[in-house]
C-alpha cells in the first residue's frame, strides 16, 4: 500500500499504462500537499507496473522530499530548463509504442503536455480527468470535518456582513466587508472570488461586483461566496431583499426556496446525481417562473470548488456515502432580479447531512 | 483599432496564422475582464486575417456580451457539451493545412487543446505563451496606480500584523492575522497564499506555515505575501528576527540587504534583465554566504504574479519603461535560517521607481 494504491483500479478500469499527475486537487489528495502551478513544470508519472518518476523544479525539492516519493526524482534548475529532466524521466520509465497515458485534462497545461509528447513520442495521452478525480469522490470524516469548519466560519462572516450593509453602499463596498469578515472569522483562503450582486446584477449567475451602483430599497442582494479551511472550500449562496420586497419577488424567491428544499429532501445514497437535479428543476419548471431557469442544480465540492458529482440531468452517477455536493437552484429575470439559494450536503448511509445551516427564509436586510 | 490590435504584431513576428486565447491574465488585459477557468471551456480564436470566433459557455453569455466581441460567438450548454460549439467555430474560421496557431502553453489546459486539435486536425499548435504575454509587458500608468494601491495596503497590513506577533504563537496563527489584516486594509484578493515561516522553516523558499511550531526568541520570521487590488498583485518579502538576533544572522541578513540594494540601484531602462540578476547575485556570490544561494533575483509582476521579465541570467530582454518586476535576493542555510528581502520596482525613462517602501533595515520584533 502506497500513496498510489487508489490509482491502480483507475488505471485498470481505463486500460491505462500510466497516469501523469500535475499539482492540483488530485495531487493534494494523493500526496497530502500541493505545489503552486506556475511557470515551472512539476509532473509525476505513475505506471501500472514499475516505479514512478517525478520531474521537479530544484527550487521545490526541499518541499518535495518530505513526501517520501517512492521512485526516481529528476530535479531541474531554472538555468538549465526542464526538458533535460523530462528526457531523463522518459529514459527511466520506458513506455511501449501506443502506451495509454491518462492525464488530467482540466488541470494539466499545454506546456507540460507538449513536453510529455516530446519525450514519449509514441504514447497516447488521454484526458481521464474525471476518472483520476474519483480518488477524491468520497470524502473522509476528517475531510468533512474540515469542510464543516470552512462552512461555519463562512456563515458567521455572512451574518457579520449583513449587520453592516446599508442602503446606498456599493456592491464593491459590501464585497470588501465580506472578504474582511471571512478572514477575521478564521478562514485561511477564499473558495473563489465572491459574488456580491444587487438589483439587476443579481440576475447574472456569475456577476461581478460593481463600484458604481448603489444598493437601493427593493433590491435583491445575492451573496455567492465561501471561505476555505485547510484546503476545503465552502460554497454558499443566499439572496436577501433590501428594505422591502414586492409580492412578485416574494413569490419568485419562495419558488427557488421550494426547489432548494426539494433538492435537499431527495438527497440520499443509491439514487443518481441526475435524480437530484430532476427533482429540483421540476419544482421550477412547473412554476410560473419556468422561463427564468438558467442552470443545473449543483456540483460536487471538495478540494476543487467544482468537481464530481455534477448534479445534472444525464449524469447517472450513483450517489454514495461521503459524496459532497451543492444544491443551488436559481431563477434569473434578466435586467430585473435573480435569486439563488445554495446549500452544501454530504450523502450518508441513511440520507444526507446538510452542512450549511444559514437560515433560508426570505429575509429583509439593511 | 480593436481590442486585438496589440496581437497583430505578435502574430506577424511569430509567423502565426491565428492565436487561441483562454481566460487568464492575457484575456483580462485584452478584454478588460476575466472569466473563471473551470470545467467549461471558453476559447477565443483571433486570426491574422478575417473575423475572430469565440466558444463560450451559455452560462457566461450575459457576461461575455458586454465585451463587444467583434466576431461570431458560439455558445454551448452544459446538457449539449462543448464539442458542437468547437465544430461550428472551426467551420466559421477555416484554417489552411499546416496553419500555425499560437496558444498560451502555461495557461491553456489539455481539454481545450485536445478540442482544438480535433476540430482543426491539420493545424499546428505552438506554445507562444511568452510572445502572447508581451501584450502586458509594459504597464500603463493606470495599472501602476492600481499596483501601488495593492502595495500600500499590503504594507499597512504587514505593519499591523507585526504589532500582534508574540513569542509562542504558531506560524499558522500569524498567517491568520496577516490574512485578516490584508482584507481589513482593503485588498480585494490575495496575490498568492502567503508564506509565514519562522526558524528553520524560513530556510525553505516556498515554506508552508506550520500549526505545530511555536515561534521562539532568536528565530527569523519571514513573510512573503501580497494583497491584490483590481487584479494587480503586490509581492513583498520581509524577514524579521524575534526578540534578538545573533551576530552571524545579522551578517547573513545584511548580505541579502546589500544584494537587494544593488539590484534596485542598477535597475533602469536599456540594460538587460540578466544584468539586474547578475549585479544582485554577485553581491551574494562574493560574500562568505555564497553556498546558501538558491534562486535567481526576481520575476515580472502584474496581472500574473509570475510573468515576464524574468530577472535571471540568460534573459537578454531589454528593460523598458513600464516594466515591473521583483528584486528578491535570498540566502537559505537549510535547517537553520533563511532571509529574503523583496521589493517591486517599475522601470522609468530615467531609472526606476521602487513601489514598495516598507523599511528594510534589520528589525527585531515580538
Amino acid at each position: 500500500m502506497t500513496m498510489f494504491t487508489p490509482l491502480f483500479p483507475i488505471l485498470e478500469r481505463n486500460a491505462l499504462n500510466a497516469v501523469a499527475l500535475v499539482p492540483g486537487a488530485n495531487f493534494l489528495r494523493i500526496f497530502g500537499r500541493d505545489f503552486h502551478q506556475m511557470e515551472r513544470p512539476l509532473v509525476v508519472i505513475v505506471p501500472a507496473k514499475g516505479k514512478p518518476v517525478a520531474i521537479v523544479p530544484k527550487l521545490e525539492m526541499a518541499s518535495f522530499e518530505p513526501l517520501g516519493f517512492p521512485g526516481a526524482v529528476f530535479p531541474w534548475r531554472d538555468e538549465d530548463g526542464y526538458m533535460g529532466a523530462f528526457e531523463k524521466a522518459a529514459a527511466a520509465l520506458p513506455l511501449n509504442d501506443g502506451a495509454r497515458v491518462g492525464v488530467e485534462g482540466q488541470r494539466m497545461r499545454v506546456f507540460d503536455y507538449q513536453a510529455l509528447q516530446k519525450v514519449f513520442p509514441n504514447a497516447q495521452f488521454i484526458d481521464t480527468h474525471q476518472a483520476i478525480s474519483t480518488v477524491r469522490l468520497c470524502k473522509t470524516p476528517d475531510e468533512i470535518a474540515r469542510l464543516r469548519i470552512a462552512i461555519e466560519r463562512s456563515e458567521a462572516a455572512l451574518e457579520k456582513t449583513l449587520s453592516q450593509v446599508r442602503i446606498g453602499m456599493t456592491e464593491k463596498q459590501v464585497e470588501a466587508i465580506l472578504l474582511s469578515e471571512l478572514f477575521a472569522a478564521g478562514c485561511d483562503g477564499l473558495s473563489f472570488e465572491p459574488i456580491v450582486a444587487a438589483g439587476d446584477n443579481s440576475a447574472q449567475p456569475h456577476a461581478v461586483a460593481r463600484a458604481d451602483y448603489k444598493i437601493k430599497a427593493g433590491d435583491a442582494l445575492l451573496f455567492d461566496f465561501g471561505g476555505r479551511y485547510q484546503h476545503f472550500s465552502a460554497d454558499i449562496t443566499r439572496t436577501f431583499f433590501v428594505g422591502h420586497v414586492s409580492d412578485e419577488d416574494r413569490a419568485f424567491y419562495n419558488t427557488v426556496l421550494a426547489a432548494n428544499e426539494r433538492g435537499r429532501a431527495v438527497s440520499r445514497a443509491g439514487i443518481a446525481a441526475e435524480d437530484v437535479d430532476d427533482a429540483t428543476l421540476k419544482v421550477l419548471e412547473t412554476s410560473q417562473f419556468a422561463p427564468f431557469i438558467r442552470h443545473k442544480t449543483g456540483h460536487g465540492l471538495g478540494l476543487d470548488v467544482h468537481e464530481a458529482p455534477q448534479i445534472m440531468r444525464g449524469n447517472t452517477q450513483q450517489l454514495e456515502p461521503g459524496m459532497v455536493y451543492t444544491i443551488e437552484p436559481g431563477l434569473y429575470d434578466e435586467g430585473k432580479v435573480g435569486v439563488r439559494i445554495e446549500d452544501n450536503v454530504v450523502v450518508t448511509e441513511i440520507g444526507h447531512d446538510c452542512l450549511t445551516s444559514f437560515p433560508r427564509e426570505l429575509r429583509i436586510i439593511g
